[in-house]
């Protein structure tokens, strides 16, 4: 009975010459599903509201963001694998290299990124080690310079502001209390920012980078600063188990924060050169553990940004060859859905809220005189328009696992 | 960047025969807007709710009609230019002629429209100058027999009932609270119609009128009780400058209350008189000045209440023909919307819940099969079906000024 929900990142599009890339590139897979299933448009949040990945994907597992979401800082958190608890307060963290004397809010940031430093981990480990702040912290490493920061204790507020300036020739910024009750939180900040740049400063291994003439890691830029919400696990809320195969932190964190398992499989990558065929797999071993399985692929979001028609048709074209096994799951049983969580057009190299594409196979759809998968397509279906918040729903009926509301 | 969005009031309709006026009338230029945009169908409040034109409108600038609207009062009163401010009480107004001995209660209606008297600014001055209450009070002609009157002051409120009884023969009706804390303003509104009544009785533009055979305008009939809703104004809510074009004191009223600019072009009435060109032109210039312009004929309503189909048609003729001077605008610059706050069915003369046709034009839409702007051919268009609270937000994502939920 599992439900498999393929989420193409940022997959749909804005014309460009009345074209887009889903639209011209050959997707003979993509398709055969349109005809097998039944289609339609879909708002994820809701029309004209531009979705985040974050929030997006909330609303695709159910759970209404407008309810749920606090911000990035803990879904970063638990992307990276801190166990995040209610009434923590999550920050997304940099590695960034500062100039200058005195404490830390006297100096320039010169790299936000540290030029761009990889190897975080002892880094990490010492400030675990020699840090001392009123509350518990929880510190872990996320791809590259990046890290994510937890604040854990009684009387914590995310009525903050960021540290990192976001901008390199500017000072670090002091943490402000955007509320009364949040001052205490900002000082305890304040206090991170100048024990953390102490050990990092300190720490042989920028004496080392020092001589190799790479930029010191040597202070940590906090911004984004969250609390974690009281959310119900899917479990709890469902009853049923939620596996999310992705390699991107913000999906494997959204999947995290709802007690979902996370896969990522060997060589899943949250970018264009991902083994795409290792996660169909993944997906197809995971329904046979799981209720509901999300399968996340990344690159189109990533060359919808970087607004590359091409690349972004090719992929897609790469994906569909990979897509074909897919076919083969037996939907007399199973329900898969193909979707994306917002449309990043490579006109506008963001995200926007262009409704994305739908199909739901099963066997028991009312299938419709849809025969491609595309912008230009998918609204002509059975489905008309719906919301991303319906979506589970909907394949849920569809199993017949659905509980009736009245009598 | 500017949004237009032209609003048709009552445009749509049941079909009578399977024909309804816009889907026979001959328009050019709107089928050319189908042609050029993206279309569908939308419900202004939601399906099967009839709209008024002020709560349809409301939804249409992306206001909650659910939330903000406390009853027409207000927003008549802010039509005909008074300031109203959060917790001001505020009715509609008829000067009315009356018949009998005693008091104001005691007297009989027997003319609703005073003879639907027009020159009401002595008489005005007169209650501003010779009424005194233990609130202040503001009230300002509309057109015809018609004025609005605000109450202002602490511990009002609008649980009244109204002074109207609607039908002539009967007498004036004694002001009743509907809720205790609301004994106090009935006690002044009922203070309010015996003082006005003296000063019209005796006001000599009345002892002039019955010379001449006219009936007097010796009272004034109360109705539709509102207070003025706190209402973030337009500005507030989006950072973006509105400008409604409009010369119904309705509509013009929805504009002030969310702090938009009123624009009423010489020669626009608000019937099917209407200058239509001068209405498109002071359209075009608004849209070199404000970032969303609602641009709104009223016509159309008036002859679906009139059950006039062939007059609904040629309107709707007439308005295509100077319609046409919109498909000058640039569309990648800014977004053109057609629409209408409702359907006003001919076959019934009221208005109805049917949903109204959109069609959004702007260069990166995604651009459909529809080639006609009609009840028929509007839901087959990408858009599907679509609610007035969406409109703006969706105008808004397509001009890259929305701003994303998430990350």
């Amino acid at each position: 009975m599992p439900v498999l929900i393929v989420v193409i990142d940022g997959l749909s599009d804005r014309p460009v010459n009345g074209k887009t890339p889903l639209s011209v590139a050959n997707t003979p897979n993509l398709d055969k599903m349109a005809e097998m299933g039944i289609n339609g448009i879909m708002d994820t949040i809701a029309p004209g509201i531009r979705p985040g990945s974050d929030t997006s994907h909330l609303a695709l597992l159910g759970y209404d963001p407008f309810k749920y979401y606090t911000g990035r800082g803990p879904i970063e958190a638990a992307g990276v694998g801190i166990e995040v608890k209610p009434g923590d307060i999550a920050f997304r963290v940099n590695f960034a290299t500062v100039e200058g004397e005195g404490g830390i809010f006297d100096k320039t940031v010169v790299d936000r990124r540290a030029g761009r430093i990889q190897d975080t981990e002892e880094l990490i480990k010492a400030i675990r080690e020699n840090v001392k702040l009123p509350v518990e912290f929880l510190i872990e490493k996320g791809t590259g310079h990046r890290a994510a920061l937890v604040l854990r204790g009684e009387g914590l507020s995310h009525e903050i502001t960021d540290t990192d300036p976001k901008e390199v020739g500017k000072k670090v910024k002091q943490c402000k209390a955007l509320s009364e009750d949040a001052a205490w939180t900002a000082e305890i900040v304040n206090e991170f920012m100048q024990k953390a740049h102490e050990v990092l400063e300190n720490h042989p291994m920028n004496a080392e980078r020092e001589k190799k003439g790479l930029p010191k890691a040597n202070a940590l830029l906090l911004r984004g600063a969250g609390v974690m919400p009281h959310i119900p696990s899917f479990e709890e809320k469902f009853g049923l188990k939620l596996a999310v195969i992705a390699a991107t932190a913000l999906i494997k964190g959204v999947g995290s924060i709802v007690g979902g398992d996370i896969i990522t499989p060997e060589g899943a990558t949250g970018n264009r050169n991902t083994d795409i065929g290792a996660k169909i797999r993944a997906a197809k071993e995971a329904i046979e553990k799981y209720d509901v399985v999300l399968l996340h692929f990344k690159a189109t979001d990533e060359l919808g940004h970087d607004k590359d028609f091409e690349g972004k048709k090719e992929f897609i074209e790469r994906l569909d060859r990979h897509i074909s096994e897919l076919l083969g799951i037996n939907i007399a049983k199973n329900c898969l859905i193909i979707t994306a969580d917002h449309s990043t057009p490579v006109k506008v190299g963001e995200h926007t809220a262009d409704p994305v594409p739908v199909v739901i196979l099963h066997e028991d759809v009312r299938t419709d005189e849809v025969r491609k998968f595309s912008e230009f397509e998918a609204y002509k279906g059975g489905l008309c328009r719906i919301r991303g918040m319906d979506l589970l729903n909907i394949a849920l009926d569809l199993l017949n696992i659905a509980k009736k509301f009245g009598a």
